[in-house]
């Protein structure tokens, strides 16, 4: 299989937080059926960048992302310039770019712009509006396309990436990708209902399947390669069929389909609206909720009741419960999701109360111990959970069980 | 320089979402001040896998991280008994530790534990009661550690990979690592101060400096290397010193320190509470604030009031204020502000109030645009913003901004 690189000099793979701006490639090459192959961050190390760079089995395309005018800039310039066998140059488009992009922001030029400019012979610029310039060199060693980490990366993208990948002999479907989403149960669930696919001759043997585990969420990943684009095309579809089959009711969606986005379009084809409370997850729920565009459809309202004071006050929770129960208790998460839905007046309601950690536990209610309250119309019901993990795990998989609950609901006809 | 590699055999780095267990991972190396030459992540595939634990240069030890029961940990155990010479054999140790571990979630042993328990000859077990077992094999080609995706890493991190890298040649403060984390100043900002010091002589060109953006933030590493271990600590040190002169009040912490951390404590030391409400962002600054262990004590509620309604009924935000000036205005974000901080009873108060998008903007309010208000004891102020990017973006901004202009509030004495 020949596809794609990804590596990343400097990045946020360093300190293990998400990358938005590798995101949006990553769709990229998956919109153009492009195989990654892998994705490397370095450090801003030059032989650590070497090593990254070097030609590798099945490496048809490297793409780059770097921050331009710091040290990881310079390092990559240096690399591709051996890498591609032309020397470095002063580049006339590069330097007019980066001063009618500073121009455009009302900024002097920084003196690190003369470096910039410095790009192996042979490099094609893109300017775009949007971020610093990106470039690609083409040569013996395969292609490299540059980005800047700084900015917005989608223009530039759309407008130029996408483009050269359709160009490319890479794509036109070298690859079919899907992915298909579940919540709700374990990596280990998901991989012995795959395992007892892959063991038996069909499609599902001739595609890979790799589970990734995504902030509370299993998602399975279908990856059908050789043959001819038709017959990749075919494979997925099978498999496709076969996975959605094992998985059953606990896959949500597919690709992009987030667990909000398929909650909310429940909500609304109902004509459903939704209020929520939340304790410990302190605003992660209504967070989720409100990325997907439109949410104020059927969304009006949230409460962080992170007090006993404030369920009172926000949410008429009556102290008999608080006293007899406890914040942390089914009798309190169903009055948080009943009050909330009485007072914003809205059909479904979700609640959240539990304990985060690392304080809090006790024995009878260990760290990890989340009740999730649920009014759907003429229904209260709540359910109690244990995560596991610390206190960013629980919030996460509180919030995931949550929006699932809902959804499950909302599944069997409400 | 000679370090670690981390290698994720079907990660979340192909779906570019956050990954907590390689944060642990990432942290227990730098704790034992072992260099981290690079990261990468590669799809199920043995060519792939192959290429990227192919010995490198610098590499003395290299990390997995793979589901051990999927196709990734077949691939794996295949390619290390490649890499190390050691042909695969039955590992009674690891048999017997993947009937322990079943025996104890009270499940059954699935098919896959004796394909699981087929290592190189020579591997070594690592048991722990959180996860499935972790391996290692070291040979001529380094050594390498084999940990589990599922279940908490960290136990596996304290009990043995962290005194296997103390014990290790690597270690022993081979690199001396510091984080100086800012808010509210753009990459290129940052990189232009740098700029300036990377120019003239001085500690700061022994150490090398790297900008990372990490959602709305921006972050300089810096590594000292080479020359003996005093004097790595002493580069570190002064160069921390002229990093943190030209970041001046824009750096709010170092290391793990948190922009919600920060605040909470000025909060808590001031002896001030916190309340907020929140419109577009829609619960995110919320879960920022209560990311924070003992929260409770500064933080008691906040409001998601995304509908007009809501920030009538919940804030008291005036019709009046609305019909002149629209949801998305000082005088709004002004009176939510205040309305949250007298609901609540609180002496400081953030409110935020803006066009996410991708929908709803104006020519006079392009998306992007965010008013933040802010109520800190006898003063109501707000201020207005322009967030480049998609809504996702825009969320994140609006939230670290929020955090950072009440941080600055009380370093100035309130």
């Amino acid at each position: 299989m020949r596809g794609a690189r990804v590596v990343s000099v400097g990045g946020v793979g360093l300190v293990a937080a998400p990358d938005p701006g590798l995101g949006a490639v990553l769709g990229a090459l998956e919109s153009c059926g492009v195989p990654l192959v892998s994705h490397t961050t370095v450090t801003d190390d030059e032989s650590a960048c070497e090593a990254a760079m070097a030609p590798g089995a099945g490496v048809a395309l490297t793409i780059v992302v770097t921050a331009a005018g710091g040290t990881g800039g310079d390092i990559v310039r240096r690399v591709l310039s051996r890498a591609s066998g032309a020397r470095l140059v002063l580049n006339d488009q590069m330097l007019r770019a980066l001063e009618e992009r500073h121009r455009r922001l009302d900024r002097p030029v920084p003196r690190s712009a003369e470096r910039q400019a410095l790009l192996p012979q042979g490099a094609v610029v893109w300017a775009i509006a949007e971020s610093d310039p990106a470039w690609m060199i083409a040569g013996d060693a395969g292609a490299f396309v540059v980005l800047p980490r700084d900015g917005d990366l989608r223009p530039v993208l759309e407008q130029h990436l996408v483009p050269l990948l359709q160009a490319h002999p890479l794509a036109a479907g070298a690859v079919h990708v899907r992915t298909l989403r579940t919540a709700g149960v374990s990596l280990g669930d998901v991989e012995e209902r795959l395992g007892e696919l892959r063991a038996r001759p069909g499609p599902a043997t001739d595609v890979v399947l790799t589970v990734i585990p995504v902030e509370g969420e299993v998602w399975v990943r279908l990856h059908s390669r050789g043959g001819t684009p038709e017959a990749r095309a075919e494979w997925l579809a099978l498999a496709e069929g076969q996975v959605a089959g094992a998985l059953g009711d606990d896959c949500y969606g597919r690709d992009a389909e987030s667990l909000e986005a398929v909650v909310g379009r429940r909500l609304a084809d109902r004509g459903l609206t939704l209020s929520i409370a939340e304790s410990c997850t302190g605003g992660l729920l209504g967070h989720r909720l409100t990325n997907v565009s439109g949410a104020s459809a059927y969304f009006e309202r949230g409460v962080i009741a992170y007090s006993n004071r404030a369920k009172q006050e926000l949410l008429g929770v009556p102290e008999s419960i608080l006293r007899a129960h406890g914040a942390v208790s089914a009798p309190c998460a169903e009055a948080m999701a009943h009050g909330i839905a009485e007072r914003a007046g809205s059909s479904c309601a979700l609640a959240i109360t539990g304990i985060a950690g690392p304080e809090g536990g006790t024995p009878t209610k260990p760290v990890g111990t989340v009740f999730i309250g649920l009014v759907v119309p003429g229904e209260v019901t709540s359910r109690r959970f244990r995560f596991a993990g610390g206190r960013d795990a629980v919030k996460r998989q509180s919030a995931v069980m949550a929006l699932d609950l809902l959804r499950r609901r909302l599944t069997v006809g409400t």
